[in-house]
């Protein structure tokens, strides 16, 4: 099996090495913090790289966005036969400065695993984390197939789903699909920093997901969405120009104003249905009943039990919490031909349905 | 038992018809268009008021923001011993109309069942609409007591937890905690309206979650957003000076810059952490499990019963889904002690725990 060298032992950097050890590379690991390859070795995701190691076949860079390009730079001249790859949030910009280094674009496969976690380091590290999800290559055309071949390999024993992109359409989808959102869920959230606890009381379930992802590092996505400056301002531009045009339609508020507000959320209407249904083609085939939770350890268990034990299939639940209530709802989402079955053993059970 | 005149019977109306019904109050149904009055009278909400029915203790007024107080007034004309209640989601600006028309505001008291739906009309209408819910009152200081104490009781009726707060105050909350993110959710998906197929391919839950709330009525929201201008602009035109800022430093992306976008993105996980943890304090001793689910009928009820089998409660769960994705991730939370039986229990079942 190849030799691999991670350089960067964060969170990805570490689960890729659990990934590829389990998978059968003979993995190496380096990062500026011996710490971390410390704690990278320790949980198994490979031995340190020292000067007796061999000469790796693939290098995978594993830094934050702002940092890659020197280093993947520096990968190529250590390491003058090895493929090197890396797993950066953000492609063509670290690209266009590989190109502007002269580097030798032949044996660069960018790469973007679309995986993460709420906690960041190698202690936060998994085996599975990238089972399942999408791996994102943007090969240049100078790229050399056998090198990509050889990335597509890695990223699909790790259980990803691989997919290949340009680097540029790469990064105007994820400026739109995650980054946008990642401001709009930050901007949104500081809204609250100074509110009085009166206030947050009467919060539902829409602002919850709204700032749901609000907790993330600030020193990451600052280094992601600098990197990424110029395919995520345009998309917060128009959005600044529809909220400034909405402030002053507000500021008038007659009907004329109405009118105005009126389309901007008619246009949210048309871009949140052109976000695929959960399930593909087959979600218009589930119905909805929702069911109250007391707020309670074990409740939610003992409701899924009696579906179970009335022989029906929960295709998918939805569970809302509200501030200051003493119960959640539950969102049961199952075939229409056994909704009769599941609300008549909910009822039998005294659980209140709220249809 | 009080009779109960319903004005406007679609979907919170003809709720609220149904709820006071079943709790024994006699309903009587009037809307400016008979056909959702005869919906509302055949779904069982009461029966349509005519030139025979006795005068109502209770008017509830159940129509838009920008009609509430016009009909509000002329119910305390038309029934001059009558309680007057509404349901609007914004309450100072209503209130002002009225004290501005020189009505009897001994007899109003305002209200704001935090209840609503995807769908809206008479036909989506639910007697358990309210159950759970926070219903909020904002009485004026005239405001006679022993008519506060009658809107209570109709509220309570419900199953809705009643509460007082101040006009103002209410709507600064609101405008905060459902104004200010119903208008960032649909900014948001606006942006998704002209992308191409490709683009949104690469969404993640995230995304899915920032914009779940985008769908929401146009005519309704414009409406909403209009009366409560006052206190929705502040909110909003704070969050466009942090992205007017945020825009600025992603036009220079250098080192100065990174810390200002760092910045906006840590105010961000300070108001996150001010939202309550959704089961109050227990909440911090809940750990979370990752499993795939393969995205087939079945597979969830099938998880929750292997959960169920080994005597786990399940305390919470949430569903990830990502487009284009043959799986999704069921994120199990469960108290630390029985952790290991939940594990144990879904790798001999096959489950793949990602963890």
């Amino acid at each position: 099996m190849s030799d691999l060298l991670v350089i960067g032992t964060g969170l990805i950097g570490t689960s890729l090495g659990l990934a590829a050890t389990s998978a059968g590379y003979r993995v190496q690991l380096a990062d500026g913090d011996p710490e971390h390859v410390r704690q990278a070795q320790a949980a198994g995701a490979g031995e340190a790289r020292t000067d007796d190691s061999p000469e790796p076949a693939i290098v995978v860079v594993a830094v934050p966005p702002s940092a890659a390009a020197a280093v993947i730079a520096e990968a190529l001249r250590a390491h003058p036969r090895a493929t090197v790859t890396d797993v950066c949030s953000v492609k063509a910009p670290v690209l266009a400065a590989l190109a502007a280094d002269g580097a030798d674009l032949r044996r660069v496969v960018g790469g973007h695993p679309m995986a993460g976690r709420e906690t960041s380091g190698p202690g936060a590290a998994s085996a599975e984390l990238f089972h399942g999800r999408t791996w994102l290559l943007t090969p240049l055309p100078q790229t050399d197939p056998e090198r990509i071949g050889h990335v597509r390999e890695l990223a699909a024993a790790t259980g990803a789903a691989v997919r290949e992109m340009p680097a540029e359409l790469h990064d105007k989808a994820v400026a739109l699909t995650s980054h946008a959102p990642q401001v709009v869920s930050s901007l949104m959230a500081a809204r609250l920093a100074h509110s009085d606890p009166d206030t947050v009381a009467v919060a539902g379930q829409g602002l919850r997901d709204v700032v749901r992802i609000a907790g993330s590092d600030p020193g990451l996505w600052a280094d992601i969405l600098c990197t990424n400056a110029d395919e995520v301002t345009p998309v917060l531009a128009s959005l600044r120009d529809d909220l400034a045009e909405l402030l002053a339609a507000l500021e008038v508020a007659d009907g004329a104003a109405r009118g105005r507000v009126s389309k901007v959320i008619a246009a949210g209407n048309r871009g949140s249905a052109l976000l695929p249904a959960k399930h593909g083609g087959v979600a218009a085939s589930y119905v909805e009943l929702p069911v109250e939770v007391p707020d309670a350890p074990g409740e939610l268990g003992r409701l899924f039990l009696v579906a179970g034990d009335a022989g029906v299939n929960l295709e998918d639940v939805r569970i809302e919490h509200t501030v200051g209530r003493l119960t959640a709802i539950a969102h049961l989402y199952v075939l229409p031909e056994v909704l009769p079955d599941l609300r008549d053993a909910l009822r039998g059970g005294d659980w209140l349905v709220l249809e």
